[in-house]
C-alpha cells in the first residue's frame, strides 16, 4: 500500500461519514457518498458539513497524492443549491503546488451531474508521510 | 419546542457526528463534540470536516435562532493548529444580519480554550419555518 | 456596445489601479495589469488588494458576460507565492451558474506563466443590465 | 518610527486607493477611504477590490503590530449590501495568533454604521522586520 492509500485508507471519519473513493492520481481524485437521512441537517436538506467532508476528503486525496503529508490550513464552500437525487460526488483537482503552500478546486457533483457546490482548498506540505502514518 | 430548537434538534447528521448543542440565543450558539478516533483523518488528527461540521452546526444555529430557514450559500475556515484534549466546542456570533444575507464568524475552541480554528459562514433567509420542518 | 462591455469599460477602479481587459467571452475573461511601484506594499511586494482586484476584475467580466447584472457577495483568495517578472495576468473561468447563484475560479499568473494566487467568486444575479447602468 | 508604523506608512497601493489609517495597536487598526467616482465599478456601485483593499489594509496593520512581518495566505470577504454615504471604514481584530498562523476578522462599515462586508483574513508570520523594510 502506498502513502497516499495508507493517508486516505485510515481515514475513519470518511468511514463514518460514507464516502468512498472512486478513483486517484497525482494531484486529483474523485470519491462518493450515498446520501441517506443520517446526513441530513434539521430542514431536511443534506448537511452542509457532509457535503464540506465530501469535498475535503477529495481534497485530502489530492493534495496528499504525491508521498507527502499535507494539511488544510483554509476551505472556502459555495453552496449553489440543494442536490438532487441520493448519491454525491466530488472531483479534486490541484490547481497549483508551489513550495509549501497548494490550491485545490474540488466540484461536488449530484446524481444527475449538477454542480452544487465549488470548494477552494490550501493546503500546506509538512514533511514525507512516516511509516507511522502509514 | 420552538422553532429554532425543531430545526437544531431534528439535525441528524450532527447526531452522527457527536455534537451536542450547549448554549443557544438570538444570533449565538455554543456546541461540543467529544473527540474519538472515528473523528479523526489518515494522519492521526481531528478531521477537518469533523471541525467544520461542529463549526457549520454552531452557524445554523446562530442564524436560524429568529424564527427564520436560513441556509449557508459559503462559509470558509481557518485551521490554526492542531488541537489537544478530547474535546473541542464551537461558539457562533452573527456579526451582521442585513436583509436576507447574514454573516456569522465561529470560533472553534479546544480543551484547554486554545483557539484552533476561526470560520466565517454566510447565510441566506429563505423564509419562516414552517411547520412541517418542525 | 454590449452590455457587458458597458460594465466593464465603465469600470473605474479598474483604470485607477491599471487593469486591462485582454479577451472575454461567455463565462470567461483575461485581463492584464502591468506592476508598477504603486502596487505595492510596505513590504515591497505587490499588495493583496492590488492582486485582488486584478482577479476580481476577471470575475467580474466572466459573469456579467450573459447579459445580467451580477454582483459579487462572497470571494475567497489562496496567495501562493510572490510573482516575478513586471506583468500579472488573471483568467477566470465561471465553473457553475445554476439559477441565481454562479461560481468562478480565476487564477492569477505572473510574467513567468506562474500560478501565483487562486480565487473563487460567488455572485448573485440580480437582472437584465439596464440601460442606465450601461 | 516603529516597524508597524514604517509597513503602514510605506504602502503605496493604499496611498493610490486613498485609504488613511485612524488607529491602530496590538492585533488592532481602524481605516478610513472617503468614496470617490473612482473607487466605483461599472455598475455604479463601490467596487468590490476597493472595499476588499481597505479590509485588507486594516488586517495587514492589525497582525503586523507585533514587530514580525507578516504575509497574507488567504482571505474571504462576504459582501452584505451596498453601503450608504460617503466614506468606508474597516475595523481590524485579531481573533487568534498561534505560532506561524494568525487569523484576523474585519468589520467594513459605511458611514452611519452599517455593516457592509466583513472579511476573514489568514496571515503567515515571516520574521522581524528589517530596516531595509522599515
Amino acid at each position: 500500500m502506498d502513502s497516499m492509500n495508507a493517508v486516505i485508507c485510515k481515514d475513519e471519519f470518511a468511514k463514518l461519514v460514507g464516502i468512498e473513493i472512486l478513483e486517484h492520481g497525482p494531484g486529483r481524485a474523485k470519491v462518493k457518498m450515498a446520501v441517506t437521512p443520517r446526513h441530513c441537517n434539521g430542514l431536511g436538506m443534506v448537511h452542509g458539513g457532509a457535503m464540506f467532508t465530501l469535498a475535503d476528503y477529495a481534497f485530502a486525496a489530492a493534495c496528499n497524492s504525491h508521498g507527502f503529508a499535507s494539511v488544510a490550513i483554509n476551505a472556502s464552500i459555495n453552496y449553489l443549491r440543494a442536490p438532487k437525487g441520493a448519491v454525491l460526488y466530488a472531483e479534486a483537482e490541484e490547481v497549483a503546488v508551489d513550495g509549501k503552500l497548494g490550491s485545490c478546486l474540488v466540484r461536488v457533483l449530484d446524481e444527475d451531474g449538477g454542480l452544487v457546490a465549488t470548494f477552494q482548498g490550501l493546503s500546506y506540505r509538512k514533511g514525507p508521510v512516516s511509516a507511522k502514518q502509514g
